[in-house]
């Protein structure tokens, strides 16, 4: 830990910190609240992490699943570190929360991991949506719940996640209301990303997907969509977490749904064209 | 016009002919049916031919709209030939019916256009929705008009296109229904394409874009939109000839609707990225 230690020293004496070293760091230090808004142009992550002996049917379900859940970096086993998303960051201290999970239970909230952490871990993140909103906004199409200061609207479908080992469920969507024709600029825009779930899912018909009710999403909070508007529906980072809550495994860690890991990847180069 | 006679003579010798010289041979001997299926794999172009008195307004109109209107090939002043589209091409002989306009009444549907060549006439070749169709039909996407074997859905919208002299009037588009998920593909595969209209212009709420019933189209043919479907809507090749007949200018030639001009370009070759 003694690189991360002089890392972290020498952070404090830099006013001109990445905004991303500066935001892992003010968690370290116990920033606890939502990362929206957090260090703009950074890439944000789901975190999911696992025993080692439940980690590879993880692996394989996020294969299998790529848009709900698309895998921007993984610790080596036991390894809290992952250099390749931030040179210091610390999967135990670097998210504003985690949710610790027993049997499928979520048994505590803590601010960090440093008692719960274990030799036989792997962390796993996952693409999030922070970064696909950052170019629709560029491009300037307006995000309802944005604009309303609210969190996203969720709900869980009928449209089954490949199964892999324990893991399965539904997959959970996110929605946001917008004009036709920014609809397709939508599809456009997002079809870009995919590592961090890429073109929407399904547009316009919420009942053929299982949604009874638009206005009550099972996650999040509702936005109104207008009668000229079009609800447009993706995979979202959040269908891991229910389906790692659904497997029941003796244990596992996951993030605070919007306190999100902040890594030092820019959303622009997650564009694959 | 000796090259191109010899060209045509060379052409009837060869039994693999190109499909899209052999096409353009058969108008000049008579053929006069649609060209749908005609030549696959070969763009294919709506015309119009204005004096050139009018070519530079309508010129820039297309430049102004480019969704209905993406030119693909145009003539030089009195010349016939559109040498980038095909070598042998000769505009006056090549398509199979022709609609000459005089003061925005249409006087004469013939074959050819020889008798009504003038030594000011401008050619503009327009990209078609064929080629677009078959980027579609191969991603493995249903077309439902194809599959009926008969016309695709045409439709004036209260979309005014941006005028420019005399040319002035409303978008025409043409409807595909899609399964939601379908309809997000076909976005991406059309936006690929921008030469031939490019990415919907709408989708999912006809009359906001003032088609008040979608099952009587203006033009072509009505297609069943399923209760789980969206109607899909592309800019349309037909709004420059509708816009010309409504500017009722003194003379004007666009080809028969379905009737198009088989060029030596390849849909694949249109293709941004």
């Amino acid at each position: 830990m003694t690189s991360l230690a002089r890392t972290e020293t020498a952070a404090h004496d830099r006013p001109d910190l990445s905004p991303s070293v500066a935001a892992r760091q003010a968690c370290r230090t116990g920033m606890a609240a939502t990362t929206a808004g957090v260090a703009n142009g950074f890439v944000q992550g789901n975190l999911a992490i696992l025993p080692e002996k439940l980690a590879s049917a993880f692996h394989r379900f996020c294969q299998l699943n790529p848009k709900p859940c698309p895998i921007i970096g993984m610790s080596d086993v036991g390894d809290p570190r992952i250099p390749a998303l931030g040179l210091d960051l610390d999967i135990r201290t670097d998210l504003p929360r985690y949710r610790v999970w027993r049997d499928g239970e979520l048994v505590d909230e803590p601010t960090d991991i440093m008692a719960h952490w274990r030799d036989d871990l792997v962390a796993f993140v996952i693409g999030c949506s922070y970064s696909f909103e950052e170019a629709l906004l560029a491009d300037g199409l307006p995000i309802r719940h944005i604009e309303q200061n609210i969190r996203v609207p969720m709900y869980r479908t009928n449209v089954a996640c490949k199964p892999a080992g324990p893991f399965a469920g539904p997959m959970v969507v996110s929605m946001r209301p917008f004009k036709p024709a920014d609809a397709i600029r939508a599809v456009q825009v997002t079809s870009r990303f995919p590592s961090v779930h890429g073109a929407p899912v399904h547009i316009g018909h919420p009942n053929s997907i299982g949604i009874a009710d638009i206005n009550k999403p099972d996650y999040g909070d509702a936005v109104p969509v207008g009668a000229d508007e079009l609800p447009v529906f993706w995979a979202c980072g959040v269908t891991p977490q229910s389906v790692i809550a659904a497997a029941k495994v003796p244990f596992a860690i996951t993030h605070s749904p919007g306190l999100m890991l902040v890594t030092d990847l820019l959303n622009k180069d997650l564009a694959v064209l």
